[in-house]
């Protein structure tokens, strides 16, 4: 297996104003082709600390990856310091000169002094022009290993990788090797609950099969991860082990794949000619972002309602004032109106009904923070659901939406 | 400066599987009590990765800090590989069961087998009760060095660093040195364009006192970071440089310090008592889920359509329909009645309507994707505005609702 190690630059990811959301999009596709990420460092824009651990990268895995520190500005001194390491130095390269030209042309712009200097390249290096942004992307090779050098904006490592890095990287390292993964989305079981009903199972899973559980609000994501030589063994040692949890575990899978529950529902709708409403009071949007966030959601999204205020049941979604004010506006009876306003103002088959104490405020003794009414709808089927959650509001709305989701998806399946 | 790294342990975050959120958040909070980060590693759940990252950390910093492994089930091994590298073992703890028992009490639960097995802690180390979840949180000393080990949950760690481990720390490392941050808010400039136009500046600064670029979709974040062991000193080197780039940028600063965009705007409704409602297209309720996340947000903002379909737009915010079909769904018109039906629906002092092509598809020629207008409504005034922002729907969508934010704080304000 080619291991690969994952090095993100900046002083940023240090004191925590930005999110490294690079990491684990790169590890995924890596995944993928079946190379294995085995560490992620992060180090500041600091040459010493970039220099120690590019060496240790290259002690112990044959591809290493850098994103960042390639931006124009002073604070940026990744290339300089890659010149350092590979005991080289910068030279100006015509054709880089004509891609930032290029691309920032595009985008309505003219070069300067310091967009100019993105074409000073390390002399000796390959270098791969980034046709979604100034920085190039930079690829050394020593020993039989790769380092390269990618921007850190994750739309211009994202295309560096897919159209560039991840097929040159294949071409590199040709092997034999299988990796293999099986997701289960399985729900009525606590993370503990479920680790013990699957303890024997997992005490005879074969040495090349590990078992992992993931939490996510209302769920746990179990994974199954086999490696092997040979991909036609593997494929037949990990179905059979497939087909044991299916009996230990039967209804209680919601769904096979890793894909994300807003994913399946949308592949779902678009195969089916469905079309989806929401009534969001405590998600606030969230759900309308998950499905509106994945390109083509138009064609089965119709709208939603972020309902926060109980005027706003009463007067665009049709919920009946006293309703509200006999059993509350967090109520099976509030959600169910809500299901269907939503199902007729925007004309839908499906809709999803939402409303909840998401905390850490406005819990009572009757309705603790945590308290959250579902209800779904599809065609002429309603179903509606009391729930009691956690005390954070983060985990709340992230669970109203997931379990949200798990209600709509077993009614249409 | 006392320095720190950060130790994520985990398969999950090296095939990809979770978006490690921790660390960003471990870093802000060490940096605000004057504790730096220097080193973030990602490791799996192997025992020889993780013994090696520990050995390396203690080698170059004076706190280490882990989170994750910590789980009941059995690919969790953070436990046992520190009783490896400490030279001890487990031992049950009476007052851990306890807490365990009282943990799974508050959510309704009953202990089980694998529970139970939280009780049992590494000897010798200071145990800290973790109130939030089942897993301890393990304090280890060696020559004047600490390890944390920490719950991966964000809720539990947040928790554990927040009551526990921070107050601890300060009191270990007692330390006069001093960090300081500003931060600025800047519009109308590119990264590059912004570096040209500070160079002068950015060389005259003091060596103790660094700046840095950190463009997001529609502004760019400067920070200004100063060390020093005296206070006061860097107090008044960080005003002088302050006022430095107040002269340079003057208006283009649409405001200083960290805060986020949306808890800005949360501010400003709360304390002026004003009310919020939103009309949004291709924004998908992403901005209704940037202010309903922050707690509290129910004060001023009375809701919002996610007005995806032209009905929609049509039939809940009074948007003509000859205006849709002569001028298109993206266009000034439309946006000013959509702001204006919201401010009427929802009957609140401010709004915000934001239509337009988020890509990838559904552009023209006349209308390419990126194509975003936005109007702001505060009170009687209204303003409305054309953007031709990127080709990425993630990065458009994220912009619009930055864009839109900076423009109803400026009308504001």
């Amino acid at each position: 297996m080619i291991s690969t190690e994952i090095i993100t630059i900046g002083d940023e990811l240090l004191i925590g104003q930005v999110l490294d959301t690079n990491s684990k999009w790169i590890a995924q596709q890596l995944n993928k082709v079946g190379i294995d990420v085995c560490y992620k460092t992060t180090v500041g824009d600091v040459e010493l600390d970039i220099l120690n651990a590019i060496k240790l990268a290259f002690s112990r895995v044959s591809i290493v990856l850098l994103t960042g520190g390639l931006g124009p500005t002073k604070d940026d001194i990744t290339k300089n310091t890659l010149c350092k390491y590979f005991d080289t130095r910068l030279v100006f390269d015509d054709e880089t000169l004509s891609n930032v030209e290029q691309v920032l042309k595009n985008i309505n712009r003219n070069i300067n002094e310091l967009t100019r200097n993105q074409a000073y390249v390390p002399e000796g290096a390959t270098i791969i022009q980034n046709k979604m942004g100034t920085a190039p992307i930079t690829w050394f090779e020593q020993d039989g290993k790769v380092l390269v050098s990618m921007p850190g904006v994750p739309f211009e490592m994202k295309w560096s990788m897919q159209e560039e890095v991840i097929p040159r990287l294949i071409n590199f390292f040709p092997t034999s090797d299988s990796i293999q993964h099986l997701t289960f989305w399985v729900k009525n079981y606590s993370e503990s609950a479920l680790a013990m009903h699957l303890e024997t199972f997992e005490r005879n899973l074969p040495d090349n099969i590990k078992l992992a559980y993931l939490p996510t609000p209302g769920l746990v994501r179990l994974r199954l991860t086999g490696k092997d030589t040979d991909k036609d063994i593997l494929s037949d040692s990990m179905s059979s082990q497939r087909k044991f949890l299916f009996d230990l575990l039967q209804d209680n899978i919601l769904y096979e794949d890793d894909e994300a529950l807003e994913y399946k529902l949308h592949n779902l709708f678009v195969n089916n000619g469905l079309t989806l409403s929401l009534a969001e009071s405590c998600t606030g949007g969230r759900l309308a972002s998950l499905f509106t966030a994945i390109p083509g959601s138009s064609q089965y999204f119709k709208g939603g309602v972020v309902c926060y205020s109980n005027e706003s049941k009463i007067n665009l979604l049709g919920v009946n004032k006293e309703t509200i004010e006999k059993e509350g506006a967090v109520s099976l009876s509030v959600v169910n109106q809500l299901v269907d306003g939503a199902c007729k103002i925007f004309n839908t088959d499906c809709s999803i009904a939402i409303s909840g104490i998401a905390g850490p405020d406005g819990g009572t003794l009757e309705k603790p923070v945590g308290t959250v009414c579902i209800a779904v709808r599809y065609k002429d089927q309603v179903s509606s659901f009391h729930f009691c959650f956690s005390h954070n509001r983060e985990s709340n709305i992230l669970r109203s939406c997931n379990t949200a989701m798990s209600l709509l998806l077993e009614m249409i399946s």
